[in-house]
């Protein structure tokens, strides 16, 4: 038994294309319809062909689906939700897949207030971006967050959940100001940090830009990957979940400063106690299955 | 014709027992003499026999060697200096790995006058430390920096370029000074700021340590990898290279509070204007050939 039969994908960017491109591995019985606001992304996948139909009016795409979920960047939700919110049937789950939940949340309940309301984050991706980008797998093994509101209908928030089991993904519930802090943390923040470090290398008089692409070996090209990401995603992000952000924020910088005293001071049992409890959460993290278990992320050597 | 025919290395860790390794399989007639000041490491070197000999006193590891290669941490450069300097034979090459130069270079300047002397810095590793996480490929198409004085030795200088080369790296010459300047910003500032952010993740109230773990696929475990990496290593990197991380340390301090009052502010031109920049140094390391060109660097999905 199926949860949803008819599954509309707004935003065909890289988690829309991968969500669609699993439950067509996954649940091939299921109907797909897709929209993109890009006609080039929509050109694109009608090529690739991971959508049973790609309408040109976001309308068009959810007027007989049981389940649609807004794939686009955070700062986009709002207009895509006004497109759509005459054609919703009144009986169609909504979700959507934003990295920050609380604000979107606010969003769809003032354009839904009839339609059973469900938002998600799969906490997965690349760096990569586009209908290109996606792949089926990209959700396996990966933790889904959901943040329906305490009176959300219990029976949708099953199905949403048997969806996202059914494409491989762990699943958890929390408040939606939870997630937005956790994230902060866990994916917000490290992003930030990676932009900025990107950013100040590339403005540094004493050291050319061509040395630091030749030696990014030593540490620096692993940030690169994090600060390829979406411009547009990203800048939402840091919008839409400013309170958390900046908190968290204010605690790496705190952190930083003292490394700095500690470094300018030659406490070298300051850094050497750090970096010795580092080490256990990476082995953690590895253990519980969130990343690549070879050394270096499986780099070729 | 080889450029040296009786190596030894000192320290049999990832790189020494690296190095170890890529002259066995590039240039199998060079006999390999090893040191390790830790037993149970030299044991295991032995049980692993990637040296031909590995003897328990540093000095008895040296007295016949044409080229001497110390690979301890940066902290332990004077001490081995000091172990060897009277066994060490008056027309022996000795180079070292140390990431960071300038001050290592005064250490071994102090304890060998007349050895020619040729620092060397191959930007290559893993987060793995011990003779078991070597491997033979591991500066395969990765720079090895080489920073002689000015007055050093040329032939020598050429000798050791051809080793490296031999071993598959490509080779840069640059001042000990500049080196140091441009390694802190593509190297020790990236591992400070892993460091912190991972001290950061595991020192919040709000957000429990299984929660940072569940959820690091959104970018933080990234960072944990570097986080791992050894600590004695690189407490002696910052307490060496002090001033270099600082400067660089004091830069990206200044780019993130301003990204901070972009946050805060809600400027998202300002947001999107660097996350949009910082695309193109991804691109250039993976077309020099200095990232796996896979996304997500190669992880299993």
């Amino acid at each position: 038994m199926l949860p949803f039969a008819r599954v509309t994908i707004i935003g065909l960017g890289l988690i829309g294309s991968s969500i669609a491109r699993a439950v067509g591995v996954r649940m091939p019985t299921v109907r797909i319809t897709g929209h993109d606001a890009d006609p080039d992304v929509r050109a694109r996948a009608r090529d690739l062909g991971f959508c049973d139909d790609v309408t040109d009016q976001a309308g068009a795409a959810v007027v007989d689906a049981d389940l649609v979920i807004l794939c686009v960047p955070v700062g986009a939700m709002a207009a895509v939700a006004a497109d759509i919110a005459d054609d919703l049937p009144a009986d169609a789950v909504l979700s959507d897949v934003g990295s920050s939940k609380a604000g979107i949340a606010a969003v769809l309940a003032e354009h839904f207030p009839h339609n059973p309301i469900v938002p998600a984050h799969p906490v997965a991706g690349t760096e990569r971006s586009g209908p290109d980008a996606g792949f089926a797998t990209l959700f396996d093994k990966r933790w889904c967050i959901l943040t329906p509101a305490d009176d959300a209908d219990a029976v949708a928030v099953e199905r949403v959940k048997a969806f996202w089991t059914s494409l491989g993904a762990e699943i958890e519930v929390m408040e939606a100001k939870h997630h937005d802090l956790v994230l902060a943390i866990t994916s917000h923040l490290p992003h930030l940090i990676a932009y900025t470090i990107v950013g100040t290398a590339s403005d540094l008089e004493q050291v050319t830009q061509s040395e630091v692409i030749k030696y990014s070996a030593g540490g620096f090209r692993d940030f690169t990957r994090i600060a390829a990401s979406d411009p547009t995603m990203w800048r939402d992000v840091f919008l839409s979940n400013r309170e958390a952000v900046l908190e968290m924020l204010q605690r790496f910088s705190e952190d930083l400063s003292a490394l700095q005293r500690a470094i300018r001071w030659g406490d070298g049992d300051a850094l050497f106690d750090l970096f010795s409890r580092t080490r256990a959460v990476r082995r953690s993290i590895v253990e519980q299955g969130q990343d690549d278990p070879r050394e270096d992320f499986g780099r070729a050597h």
